[in-house]
């Protein structure tokens, strides 16, 4: 069997593994499974071939004995469903939740800080965007405020380090630059905790080897 | 063994059943579940006894034996996969494909949608408003266009109607008055079938009964 995954061959993060192959790579890794990468130019992300695995044009994909998938989330929930690693619990009900967490954390949680992420490229030179900065941050922090008092002094969402707390760090890394995380000590010791794990060190680096190795301009 | 589902007490689509209690309740109609609904108010909802079984202090929410979910994707999940259905296929490879259409519903179709909707709420007085619209249609439509794409001539996203239909039906429905859905006949056939099937209408009923039944203002 051999896992297959894409990731971007460039990088538009300059390798701070922003990129959804992060997470992907993250649970792959938790879960000791060998893997290989083909990289996708953005070019090749629109095009047939790769619009046959992933329809919406992005990356990562997963390849696997025929099942091709897409969505990180929906990744990471089959490498924890079909190939264990303690990446989600034996209980029923914990799993359960654990699995709400991980449509929190790509639904809910994302849904503001991309937002934010999105108006800061694309529409930081516009004279309104000032005025609409405040709205944007309240909505994060509306979402950071509500997750940290939920996480309280727990280490991880609920219970056992899973597969819900690969998805949700790698969300709120996007807010590193953002200055946002500043009022929730609670949520970086959180990310340092993620941060830390052998597992995610081992994806982090691979993913900004992509980088490195790329031929400078 | 009691289902209970959480749905709003005021109805803020006057009935239209936008909510995200009407995916979870097609979802218990097509698996022959009985439930009963505990509806909140908008101040209920931010205290603690919700925020216990919701941390971002949305509908719906679900309780079944000691066992407390919220984020609809995660419900709908949990339903499919606990109690069957038809709502996932039996095959293991054609099983993961409709977890990735239910995140792919959730996260990539729905982010742009609720960001133009937001931005239809809150902004549309702005002097920036007509501005930014071809922009946050843009975003929309551009989803549109690759899920048109992807569904082609098919009845359902992958094969037979699943739990993924429900949600991506659902997060569609959301751009009913918006006119974006006009230049994609196929999606609005896709949104048609899922909306004619009797689970559907049943769940759609049992939304717009609260409504009906509120006190006349």
């Amino acid at each position: 069997m051999t896992i297959t995954i894409t990731a971007f061959a460039q990088s538009p993060d300059r390798g701070r593994g922003l990129a959804r192959d992060t997470p992907v790579r993250w649970a792959l890794e938790e879960a000791g499974l060998a893997y290989d990468v083909r990289l996708e130019t953005f070019a090749q992300l629109k095009q047939p071939p790769h619009l046959a695995v992933h329809p919406f044009g992005q990356i990562p994909t997963y390849e696997e004995d025929g099942l091709a998938l897409f969505e990180s989330g929906a990744i990471v929930l089959h490498i924890a469903q079909k190939h264990g690693g303690g990446l989600l619990p034996d209980d029923p009900q914990a799993r359960a939740r654990a699995i709400a967490w991980m449509f929190a954390a790509v639904a809910t949680v994302q849904a503001p800080i991309v937002e934010r992420e999105g108006a800061v490229l694309t529409e930081r030179d516009q004279p309104y965007h000032a005025q609409r900065m405040p709205m944007l941050d309240g909505r994060v922090t509306s979402r950071l405020t509500q997750l940290s008092d939920s996480l309280g002094d727990k280490a991880w969402l609920d219970g056992a380090f899973s597969a819900a707390d690969i998805l949700m760090v790698n969300v709120l890394r996007r807010l590193g630059t953002s200055g946002l995380l500043n009022a929730y000590p609670s949520l970086q010791a959180y990310i340092d905790r993620g941060e830390a794990r052998p597992a995610f060190q081992r994806a982090y680096a691979a993913q900004k080897a992509v980088f490195e190795n790329l031929p400078k301009g």
